[in-house]
């Protein structure tokens, strides 16, 4: 089969590699869509993830969905011919992590597109059954593939705990934050500030139903939630995991209001006024990864609560990868898409 | 003024009134629009609720909006002219409950339309003005009237915990089923079950977004919620306080499932088969009345989340109360609504 | 080695079987201590429980702590020589339920003592190692057994959601009552009232530190509750199963209070008052077996907060286990354990 | 009546004031105990408090508790000779967070000892009788006092959700992380680690049942708590408000475990390192004052889960203010009393 590996930065390499044999609890899936994510380009740009370094040639990609065409002999989760979204990250499922449900902190999880963990730039994916999730017919694989994505921004919604009717300021409008948007809105936010500081992205979040955007470059941020809601934000998620868009969004929430972190800020501290957090006795909560999302992945795109075509801004096919991660660092873009078929 | 009082059983008075003084801390409220509540409806069949009796002429109506026309000194939240939501609870302010945020469980509270405390009915209410809340321009003050059903679903829905994308059967689909229905659908549910008895209110929930509506008089709903949704669904919220239903409905969820009870069954006890109960463990909670629901009902109306226009059936004027609380009784009426003006 | 099996209603069978292998994943325990649970009687009582039927000879006992004699491969949590507590329920570990951490919930458990699953009464069992814990040197084998029903109050007590300074009642002062009272206590309740049908119990429990003991055969309990504590309590846990005393712990609690149910009553059920439930805004939850509790019951034994040896009213040698059993029902009996060595 | 209040930083002066009369819900308490809070010194030791100034003669003393000897005519909450706590923070009663049952937030709090509300070191308080609270024959006054800072240690372990068998780290073994210990230790707590920075603190809470106490000066605190308990701690409680002691303890917990901040540090901010937070998934929350607290700090002194003698190093009579004010600020001493008859 053909895949494509991250052999250092910036060049992949186009290998032919023995089609997998799924075991007994695993599918083997005809990967058909992968959604490119800033982590890829991370490594494309780097070679290298906080401490983390491509020594061996690294298959990217981990948002990815396709077609079983192959079931190991215990498997009755799906079937052959199923269309299916891939979760990408496998815990042990024994540590107390796994077995409380938090298994995104996972300290022996097979993540895809990390170091020992190809991802999914290549035709097939032998993978374990209980990590694939069936798609209904009414949606497609490309929407699938971005059930990864959809899952951060529901592991971030719930680790907000909305209440109905809050008023939900997200930071960031690249895919993360816009989907986060989006889950926010069907879990509950009656009021949606989006901030960035390309104004096409803010556009794009207008009309997904923003109900105010906010270019950061051009209005102090703090003051324009303040002059519109008040004491604050209900809840404010953090996407970009720029450093001073993080302080921005600590200083957001209303008293007894939440942040959530999702964004990661690699090497670099951020200034915390924990006085202001402790006087106006706000919430600060990481959000990693994601745990037991994807069913609800799905039921979102199904019930058209979440729009996954609307942030995708191209797609090309698989021999074009190298062009698409190119493209895909355009500032303006949200997602790109390689078509595996 | 002019106002009508429940005399006994089935009869209505209309009384001319000295017209109420605000004092410091009211507001004067010319009531536009009140609708007509089951409670109500108990009143004005039985001239009396459990133990409650009408002894003296009693006023009804709790559901209702008007212009503020007087405001007392100490009142700057709100001014004359505005048009204003009445809250009908007024708490101690002091007890435990009011305290800890729970106000509903207050046990001093002057709720409008119960011996003590005259409702809506009429022409003029001095009310505290903290318990008035501003409509936006974008909201009538018939919408406006009905933010009282409206935040006893959004309390239903608290108490639900409802997590984003999950499946929420609602039992009994008049105005508290129907509303809290949409507040169920705004807080995260992605499916949407509804069971009644009453075929044209099945079709009227099915066309405001239920994804499945049963007839429980011709379906097993038990059975039929288990053939869509296997284990069960994820939570079941009860508006009828019919008996039978309830015991439905406590069949209704999964696993660690959730079911919340809005409806009233007085003067019977319902079989609990706490063996299942303890079994799947189930969590069932009671949802009395509301606390600190207004502003979000109004948000929930102006972000075009929760339709209150839809349930209304029909208006009539005051001076045709009578015939509004007949024609109300139609087990097809969901909401009737009377105009003041 | 030796193996006592239930073979029907009151008959238990010492059988000579052969020693098991533990698997790759698995330990072989050299059992030491059993304890003798309610659900043990109520097999060896009728040869059935609920629709399950003892067809083929079945081990009984599912308390159980021992030393470990040999290791699988695969194993590195514990290690030959260790004294380890064994959690009788081995879940799939791959449903949502396990995966969301609520593996009590799971339907392909693997429950010891029940039809298909050997309990502990034999000489030796291999066990999954992921589902042994060891004991501190502190920590007896004898104390070590009694993690399970230590563990079935965790799960009340989680379910509670005490709030340090609460007022807790406990209905039933046996094995799972009087650890929940502890488990209770150590959780943050301040006032604990114990109410039993059995003077001796309810004096044990007082000794242990129950600030009020009622026995419900003399006393109202509601009222005694509500003379003591005005509205109620705040937390009522149901450890006895019997339906009249599921009644009283439903009218136990305060507005806006909690019961927790873990006592089974089959085959009967429960009158429920659901207007008070509603009108009082009650919470009624179930709390079925238990997960992750086992690290939570060692570390409130070592921390001295669960007293597990002042409820073992006698213990046996495995030789004498029909005798153990007939002692162990006689009403003021805690708990009778039997000793494997 | 005789009144000490702060004139400038560092002067106290007495004077002789007309004792207050009570209002009609309003109780005049003859002061009996008052602590010497960590403010009081701050107050004393610069005139100021962030951005308040000492401009007016301020009274200190917010830990109070006194004998009832008038009440107003509309009170029936105590009577006269009930010796009372007295809740320093007057909320408004109306606002969001007030009505929502967080009045902690309250924007228009009348806290005493802050600009414009005179605190305890007088002879005589009339206080709203809402906010006295009866102290049972068991409870001295002097112990009373302490309800207060017992208070900010409730919140702060409501805040912390501790689960019973956690293992809690407290920064800071002053008034505030001494009693949150106690606290913390009654909420559950099986493992409680000390964190300070002078040994004879160390040694207290050591005897007050700390397992675990850890100089910071001599030892790596985030390295003994990862060689005694793994990944880290459950929760840790941050009460020192000194930024490098705040670094400290966000990095202390184990994945998905909680930081509780009520230390106020003004004037900096801290490095935080999102993320750590975001990759261990870790919550900070801040806890400011109290809600809701009174009665549970009287319910835990009378079940003696909470030491308040304990931390009580010296007591002077109100004519030796200033000595008591100069002695608190030595560095081993906890707390300093005041006896005010």
């Amino acid at each position: 089969m053909k895949s494509t590996a991250l052999v250092d930065a910036g060049t992949f390499e186009v290998e032919s590699r023995e089609r997998p044999q799924p075991e007994a609890s695993e599918v083997l899936v005809d990967v058909s869509d992968v959604g490119i994510c800033g982590s890829d380009l991370h490594w494309y740009d780097h070679g290298r993830m906080d401490d983390r370094i491509v020594e061996d040639p690294l298959v990217l990609g981990h948002e990815s969905a396709g077609r079983v065409i192959e079931v190991g002999r215990d498997v009755d989760r799906v079937a052959v011919g199923d269309e299916v979204a891939i979760e990408p990250g496998v815990p042990c499922g024994r540590c107390q992590y796994c077995r409380s449900g938090r298994y995104n902190l996972c300290q022996d999880v097979a993540f895809m597109a990390t170091p020992g963990t190809d991802g999914a730039f290549r035709e097939y994916v032998a993978w374990p059954a209980d990590f694939v999730y069936r798609l209904p017919s009414s949606i497609s694989t490309r929407e699938g593939a971005l059930c990864e994505p959809i899952s951060v921004g529901i592991q971030a919604v719930r680790r907000a705990e909305i209440d109905v009717g809050d008023t939900v300021l997200v930071m960031g409008a690249g895919p993360i934050g816009t989907l986060a948007m989006d889950v926010a809105k069907a879990a509950g936010a009656a009021n949606l500030v989006v901030v960035d500081i390309v104004p096409s992205k803010l556009d794009r979040a207008a009309e997904r139903g923003a109900t105010l955007t906010i270019d950061a470059r051009e209005t102090d941020v703090a003051k324009a939630v303040r002059d519109e809601f008040g004491a604050g934000v209900d809840v404010a998620i953090e996407a970009t995991g720029a450093s001073p868009a993080i302080e921005v969004t600590l200083d957001a929430p209303r008293p007894d209001g939440t942040v959530v972190l999702i964004g990661l800020a690699p090497d670099e501290t951020v200034p915390m006024d924990t006085f202001e957090l402790v006087r106006r006795q706000i919430d600060v909560r990481g959000s990693y990864r994601f745990a037991n999302t994807y069913p609800t992945a799905i039921s979102l795109l199904t019930a058209g609560e979440v729009d996954a075509t609307g942030i995708m801004d191209f797609e090309m096919s698989f021999d074009r990868i190298g062009d698409a991660f190119e493209r895909a660092k355009e500032p303006d873009v949200i997602k790109g898409m390689i078509s595996m078929d």
